[in-house]
């Protein structure tokens, strides 16, 4: 017999890949959540059909969440993820030297026990309970509402705007990141495919740019994710992309992220542009 | 009854879209040719089950195989492609002013006819007899051979090293590239994905870099190919992509490339960067 796990990512396209064996399958109170070990990726997360990560290439969209928002802040010390069951997102963060803190706000509990004991790569700050790592399992959405002028950076690691994600992505929600931010904080969030989500990145743009006075995006290649073009919306007080200046930065080991790359993924193609104009 | 058109686009990994129908299947001397209408793509063309170029983003591949080595050169005005049967990057070659002649040679003349019949959109240079434009039907690997101190930009538009693109991917074959260019000319090759075909891409480089004094690489996202990710491997007598300058050349409309893209697509990741250090 062979097993394949296919993700059905638009209505009329999937991706398959063959799995070796189905290492969890759980129904959380949001979500159904799995972890599957395939031949192509290693051991995957898929949460409701949908695969959000894997030992294979979790390091582009984790590095690529963490270091382009961290670095282009001169100085982060607090640092909130919103989402990032995984892990990823926090075990990237933790290594910026600069970082004092980071609270990490996880809606789903089942998420976290998954990724500890079928992900331990990524999941290797929350297993260890780095010191700098304040984990809670709890609503992003009402943490958000509740801070003000505390996080440097802000990081909203979702999963898609359909289920548990749903209102990580309003005006509202954009307005309270605003408020939980210091006056030269910027978020981060994930804003999916620019080949296959144009109208909700329109509207996300649109809301964040009324909101924040810079707006901008940049790109990763995800092979996971539709069309393997991710896209990432930045809301800044201050700081700009292009202002960024790595010269005394600290230096981080990486396999996707490069200090070219910091800036090179802001450069959007023509269609892209467009959509953000 | 549903019609899925699967592409096996490694052995444990497949890309699956629905198609309305079957507009043209055909059995030529070197593959199996079929034009689908698919609902996420539109038309695509398909060579031996392996989606080559679709009318929804054929942009990105045709405009980055075109205008980022025509850029790369001062003035190119004598320019070869190879292969690229569809017809999309040399009606991106015609485009610019200094191009005074585009010889494309194409091995499969059923792969021509099936594109200015289904494909009128990505065929219009040759369906049109463009005046540049002279299309032979015939072995590219014998007309490298052939040629010498002829070219400025050549332009490798083959399909994957197994079946007719197969000689196309030799150390024989750069070194005739080599002398088909003139003294300051440059060439470009589609080279697979840095995600799933890593052998190959260091064979490439291997190749390349002991034939050409300057070799680079440059990526593009193609949701159509495996992991979103595609590259271009460069090998140029003279010139660099660093030393690409816009600032008084031809503005072309695209959808794809810009200026920042020129340069921002020779950014890459890091593990990238090691398989072809």
């Amino acid at each position: 017999m062979q097993l394949w796990c296919t993700e059905n990512q638009t209505e009329y396209l999937g991706l398959t890949t063959r799995v070796k064996e189905t290492l969890f399958t759980g129904k959380s109170e949001f979500q159904d959540v799995a972890v599957v070990d395939s031949y192509q990726f290693g051991r995957m997360l898929v949460l409701d059909g949908v695969f959000q990560t894997s030992i294979a290439e979790e390091f582009v969209y984790h590095e690529m969440i963490a270091h382009v928002p961290l670095y282009m802040h001169p100085n982060p010390k607090r640092v909130l993820v919103i989402g990032g069951g995984d892990g990823g997102a926090v075990r990237e963060v933790v290594r910026h030297d600069s970082v004092e803190k980071v609270e990490m706000v996880e809606i789903d509990g089942m998420v976290v026990e998954a990724a500890k004991k079928y992900l331990p790569e990524i999941s290797v700050a929350m297993r260890e309970n780095h010191p700098k790592l304040e984990l809670k399992i709890g609503d992003g959405i009402a943490h958000m509402a509740a801070a003000e002028n505390a996080y440097d950076v802000i990081i909203v690691d979702c999963s898609d705007p359909i289920g548990p994600g749903e209102g990580l992505f309003t005006k509202e929600f954009y307005k309270n990141v605003h408020k939980a931010l210091k006056e030269d904080g910027l978020f981060v969030q994930q804003t999916e495919s620019p080949f296959y989500h144009q109208e909700l990145i329109k509207k996300i743009t649109k809301d964040v740019k009324g909101i924040f006075p810079i707006h901008d995006m940049y790109l990763a290649y995800i092979p996971i994710y539709p069309g393997g073009m991710h896209c990432f919306t930045i809301g800044s007080k201050k700081h700009k992309p292009m202002d960024t200046d790595l010269t005394n930065r600290q230096k981080l080991e990486t396999r996707y992220h490069t200090a070219a790359i910091q800036k090179a993924c802001f450069a959007l193609p023509q269609f892209v542009q467009e959509l953000i104009k």
